[in-house]
């Protein structure tokens, strides 16, 4: 179990003094470099290079929606929990008909 | 509340059919689609507007480490819950120092 509020208060915790100082631009970034090492991963890591990507990638989005003030449960809770942002339906029917 | 396992599941269930056929690389892109939705709303946007885009970009997160077969709850359990991955403290020493 991990709650997505207790992982962006463990971040906030580890590393908001920096972060609030640093600010949006340059935290969004380090975001991009994360997404970079993840793209690599992908392409050529093995898979406990891809986890340790995908953790800092979360870990960088979550310390964004810090500096941002965005709780991250909350939005995804009221956009994806009741269903498809853009048919509703628990099984989408819509979005992901595009490939 | 919202479990990230619990999340990553939610997006299984309601794309996962497409997100198979499509493959990591095309995800990617769409992935990079809503990273720069979310910078423009950073950027640009109301609050509500940048909610959008997070929930968007962690479900697209979420949809890349379902193709990936990646456990996003393990991997930030492990790498982050116990402290900073580079200096192991609750409260950063060592990495955020950077600007």
């Amino acid at each position: 179990m991990m709650d997505i509020a207790e992982f962006q208060g463990i971040i906030e915790r580890m590393y908001s003094a920096k972060d609030r100082k640093r600010g949006s631009a340059a935290t969004f970034v380090w975001l991009m470099e994360e997404v970079g090492e993840l793209a690599t991963a992908i392409r050529e890591g093995t898979t406990e290079e891809k986890e340790g990507e995908f953790a800092d990638v979360l870990a960088w989005l979550a310390t964004l929606a810090n500096v941002e003030g965005i709780d991250l449960a909350k939005v995804i809770r009221r956009k994806y929990a009741g269903g498809c942002p853009g048919c509703g339906e628990m099984v989408c029917q819509c979005h992901h008909e595009k490939p």
